[in-house]
């Protein structure tokens, strides 16, 4: 019975849960650690120090877009788990590949920090987004498929988790091929895409009328 | 029917909670790492280690405020959540942006503590708090627009949560408005009302009467 | 109604158990950041590695005595609030106390890695267990006076509790005391008592016989 | 009485769980703080980012496979834990130790990533896994021992862990042993060892036919 150990492995959807929970909290508090402010040595009066600090924009944008591509993705695999019932070591596998995405997200954010202006540096971090995405995308077609949904999830639901992912993706893929025209278009595209997705304003707007 | 996805997103406050305390843990833990420690070969006797200790005063106190102003604001979310009964995308969104401004306290304090003489680092300090408070009284008054209080609470509690924020922010922007007079007046004031709040000798007095 | 805040804040212990966990879980994992490695630069052979690792010493010693400290306070932690039925906003305040000098350990093991024949460094990393055992104390006692502790605790184990802090804070105290000789004999004594009570030798002596 | 407190210690097994994730969740994300990216000084056009970036091969493979190892270790300890119903201090003790090694895997990881043609170097992280996994097979022993396994955990199932194990260690042995060709061979071999821990090709083979 050599396959035994692969049953009994990954039952845990709370344990999985606290981890995920662990990383995406440190991923979000390391984005700040990249982020230097001047030393006292360098500014010698107040509008020197806000100067220095206004400075600072590249890395002020590309923290706050990591915050909010963090923050989206941790609800989105929230909401998924969430409608999971079972625990497999597939699934399990499949959310550690999600998870390690997650923590190169602070390298690819440095990365971009550093060379903002670079097509390269964008891609990479758009190709980031996209595993993640892509790991999220695999771990719900797997429950599907395996069986692990919960019984009570509507049938909607099912199908709007994937549709979602797509769109989402499709979206953050057409303002990576921004960068053709040049980096900028392309940041302010992504987070205008984000910004839509946290804030949900065509929500409110429903809402309203 | 567009918005099910949102409708569905954000159920769990207890992954909410967990992503907070990690949150809240690293930042806690964080702020030790800025304090520069002089190396072995600055110091050559007892004497000397101890004045190098003595004289990282700045980082000292900004250190232990910034620890004083994670542990109030951890407890206030806390005690929000704990009367929260259910969880939805606005108020997970909510509690992002809060948590947002909780991964920027290191970076705020390690500002106050190179430049503590310098009136606008203590506003971006005050700032800082200011946005947690914005945060909290948001998440409470969305909570309690959007019928998501638990039932069982009781209405003195529902009013004392968005008073005890207006009043605590109110002493915070007085103790800042006091850098006019100098950084150091208002520091003190801040950590005065820090500590009030914490060790709360109004209580201890009233139980003694 | 002025103290009603104070009433219902800090309620949920398992947000305390959660903070505490990611608190010490960093602490555990930062103290290895301040291992510094030799780079490729300075090192030409595998035997100028070893030596290289061999020659961290101090380094190695004040790591594994701080990573045996955090896991000592972390289970007494844990014994106590497994003991405790109700949460106060004393209690909280008590165990931030508690998790503000287990922030710092890492700092003092910084400390005395650096300056490991200075008798000040080596006092002040007890000065930190010593508030450690001092805040553990108080909410045991601060729990036992307000009526927190569940009802099932049997009288030895309330009275246990106290007596172990009381017991474990003296041999500190005797082997801090002994850097009157030197330091080394110091730690030296640390460690003997912090490995009686990891692995209880005592307790495997008495099952033996 | 004096093994009293011995015997109340360590019965939490939920927060010995959240101590791990915590734990690994820090030294996962830690890996990637080792990756040092070019700066803006050093690099002059896209082509000379992306040969830079090429250029960090031994820290991408060091990082991947450390990652994949946490992974493992993680997935291993949570199949213990979710078939041991109590824990006792012995327990806790043994976990704090298999923790204290997961905390090293950074600081071996990053050994071998600056040293990765250097044979120490690579036994020091074979070092590292080999007391991952004594530990984890203490553990067992110990909780099959002393009586902490669930009753419905079934007899395959307990001796398909410590099976497990060694099978694991005795390839991990053997992939280090290829160290004497060569350090990449031994890499390789240990890679290869992971991913098919990881992604159990095996399970799929055989779930086709």
């Amino acid at each position: 019975m050599p396959n035994l150990y692969n049953r009994i492995q990954g039952r845990s959807l709370e344990r999985l849960a606290a981890l995920s929970d662990g990383i995406f909290a440190f991923a979000m508090t390391l984005l700040v650690l990249d982020l230097h402010i001047p030393t006292a040595a360098q500014v010698h009066s107040e509008g020197e120090l806000l100067a220095a600090l206004g400075g600072l924009g590249p890395q002020w944008i590309a923290w706050g877009m990591s915050f909010l591509t963090l923050g989206i993705f941790w609800a989105g695999q929230q909401t998924q788990l969430n409608h999971i019932g079972d625990g497999t070591r597939d699934l399990t596998w499949i959310h550690l590949g999600f998870l390690f995405a997650v923590t190169l997200l602070p390298l690819s954010t440095r990365l971009l920090a550093e060379f903002i202006r670079y097509r390269s540096a964008l891609l990479i971090y758009w190709l980031n987004i996209l595993i993640m995405g892509a790991m999220l995308y695999c771990s719900w077609a797997h429950a599907t498929h395996a069986g692990l949904v919960k019984d009570d999830t509507p049938d909607e639901v099912r199908a709007s988790i994937c549709k979602r992912i797509l769109i989402a993706q499709s979206l953050y893929a057409g303002g990576a091929a921004l960068c053709a025209i040049n980096t900028w278009v392309s940041i302010g595209a992504i987070v205008l895409v984000q910004l839509n997705f946290a804030l949900a304003p065509g929500l409110w707007w429903r809402k309203e009328h």
